[in-house]
């Protein structure tokens, strides 16, 4: 279990997925839980507090509105912290993002773009992460950019299917 | 002590004294504190825990940016929070606004206004509150809006010192 | 009747109902109207003024786009106000956040979010505020807490429906 | 007295007197007034009721922040509102042009630009709307506008004093 | 003809013909009319520098995105110019809001909200100018907002259809 | 006189004269001059319709506000108008953006960074679209963007003065 | 090939096809193709690099989101570049207005609306930026405006379809 | 040399210093350089694909208002790359974070607060990561976290000096 993916609400799981579908590509062992930082906040200092003694590299957290996860997470663990703004209802993710973004100095997230891109993205940067350990990770993640540089090149004219 | 005023750092003093003038004019008993959500995770949890055993009624947090201190002070404990957004240094505190006011359902907290006059009014409404079940409280908040009333009545003309 | 919650219009229903049934969940007996501060501003005034001996304590108030309702509702009673910003047709509900959290020093309104959570809270905060001198009543709010993070504690699988 | 020029606290008047600089220009008779939507609600509405009797023509409202104050007066009186928003602290004036402009249908508020030269504007637009039942004021605004045309032309190089 | 309301596209009707409605109800003369900023600013400065001597008392003219229209408008004429800013496909019409709101000192437009709600009291407070002149007409405004208000009273009940 | 830059005001001036200062460092023959969308809308028809004729090849129109200038030259002209967004007093230039950008189909203006860079960057693009039929102007420009490019090689130590 | 169309992506194009039939309008030779700034940088730098010597005159750059593609093509080549926000999933494509138009002074991009309409005028803003060498040209897009205006001065009544 | 600083100019020194002075405080090798994506993307691209074989672990790239710095250096390598949104004079940094921050998908940047506090925070991230495989490192890390909670534990008084 290198990485572990929390998210607030089952409801943001169409979402998540896209991180875990992105480690999976690297075939990066995963774990995904519904952490809610309002709703348990006990679970959340635990699951942050034990992750590194785990085995955990990365925590991938994403949440929507107030989104607290990604924040709270980091406050329990000297772990990487990448967060996910996921699109809220009324606000289409601003607050998401500025609430994960603006962390004040001295705990760290990364935060990635709001919704789906930013998911995946997160998978994508966390792979990079344990890349950076782990050389023939690299070599993967330099083939899946390689591979999705050369699907662009085959197929250059916008207009057809 | 009636009403706990906690803020995420020394910074916001400040703006924050506003809610402690405000409950000093009243006579209401209130403690301050520096509780970071994100330095002292575990203070906060044990602060807000512990908050209602000691006997306070109103938790009243403030904290700028990413803000996460009103949420999680709520996350803690079933007393009411009150959250004022200080104004933040890049974005004039739009970001602590939304994380503050943008919580999701089941775990409340009741926002005011960005910087000083949000931190009087927390002060305030931490009154309205206590005076919901203490008459002569409800007196004395009665006369000061009456005051304030009639020192406008009593200057009515904008271009006079 | 503890709790009276006004809104500006009946498109705010499908919104401030969740108020309501947030109330009746804690066995807290309220009332519903619809107030408009620019169609009946003295309807308004004579609610707001009269609330308190009618035995009302929190007053909770729904409005969107210009969403002066909360606001002047505090203007004419010293009872807690709580506002819910509705979402708007054009803004979102932007438009509405800000008219009602934005109050200036000297009379308060606690806001909550946008749209239903914002709603919905409404009615919890309302209840956590009767509960700071009615033990029973925080005994419940304890226990539907506990439940809320029970919920999700026994469904922490993201991806099983 | 054909305009009455309203706003919420004194410390509007640096912006709110260009709003009467403009008026004396066309010699039309004006009075100011402190009152406030939130601290001086009975005010506002017997200010606004007896505006018309009065023989007030146009109310020019200015107020900053939540900014209730242009459309409570528009609910209390038939008479054309013109609003002002005042730069707010915070939010330089979104909130106040937000709260100013977005009223809902049967109760307007003209609404001008933030700050300085709204007030300026309003002055001018109250001065447009009397001048459609008089023929004179309308001639000194045609003036006005000549000479402010002629002025620009009479200068048009930008890089000289 | 009192009122001309013009528009620049066919595709803003939808929403100004409420405020057509509106001018009907009060039994005002107005005309309709397809003039744009951009693509017929000939046309433009024509209607608007010849509406006075036509009889026009007020110009209503409504826009979306760069929405020119009411503040070139009122650069043609000292006419009162109300704008109503329609709602734009990709940003809500915040752009048309902040294009028609933020004019110059010097030539006043008096902005009205966003969409539908703003058209109709585009048209409403173009009643109310012409009632500055008018005793019958103000009558009717004040009947129509005790109606309106009436309307409000007699269905309190937000939750009955 | 191949470029004209006009601007609403004189105050927009320090603002334009980076898109002066960059045409001179290429040698380009250009004309300054103050003309208001609101103010003088006659002349900036005049000045729009007879730049061609006058050999003007690119128009540069720099506005704060509601910024009507860049979109009614291009109004009145088919020559290309390039648009520069004065930071406004309130809203820093958003306003100005937006109003500039946010033309509708069928009239265009190429729209800058707000302020300062944007105007130099409007020089820049002006000298690049002569470019487009002056070889040695192209040869100017790639000179000035190679040594633009050399001066950052040069000096690749951001901590030294 | 006058003119170089280039998107981010596929589903660019329904967006971007509005400056390819703007061009074929005026009989504008041009290219489409998918440049992705960020997974094919070297085939933007060769394009953008090789686009003055394959004799294109102007590039057409739109992208959504970060919205890299404009800029960085500006980056590679002395041509000037327009820039066409794509319409974003979350945001509405106010993010790719503000990473396009905010440039740094010395690398320049004229940025049109977000979405349809600013596609369009890209192109027509290219033709426009051809014609100052091609007086033939110009008289199209002299009639291309003169039809444009004669369509909407022969239905000038919003009401009819 | 375990991390390269890059950012687009001198005037981005005082924002990224901060990150610097982290890492110092870690005793983690860097390097610090002037790229600008704009000015000199050659450099960029050189850069970001050469910092693997160099042996850079992590990238820092700060940039403010377009800021295509670092998602073009993400573009060119698959190092994890962190990006600073730093201060932009109009916007105060709003475009810089919606820049860097809304990637799509395939290509990552772990984003971080606007100004200051966001480029400390670059650096103790690039220190979390580089501890994924340091035992040592991490063992700095959660005694600085350890030492940070703890200065806020002996200061609670947020009313002392």
């Amino acid at each position: 279990m290198k990485v572990g993916i929390i998210m607030g609400s089952k409801s943001d799981w169409p979402t998540m997925q896209n991180a875990a579908q992105m480690l999976e590509q690297f075939g990066i062992a995963y774990e995904t839980k519904v952490v809610s930082a309002h709703r348990t906040p006990h679970l959340l200092a635990q699951y942050a507090e034990q992750a590194c003694e785990r085995g955990i590299k990365v925590i991938i957290a994403g949440a929507g509105g107030a989104a607290h996860l990604p924040g709270m997470a980091a406050a329990f663990t000297s772990l990487p912290v990448l967060g996910v703004p996921v699109k809220s209802k009324a606000l289409n993710g601003v607050d998401s993002l500025l609430s994960i973004a603006q962390m004040p100095k001295g705990v760290a997230v990364g935060t990635l773009a709001i919704g789906d891109p930013g998911a995946a993205n997160a998978g994508l940067l966390a792979a990079q992460i344990l890349a950076t350990s782990d050389v023939e990770l690299m070599a993967k993640i330099d083939a899946f950019r390689k591979t999705q540089t050369e699907t662009v090149l085959a197929n250059p004219d916008p207009s057809e299917d």
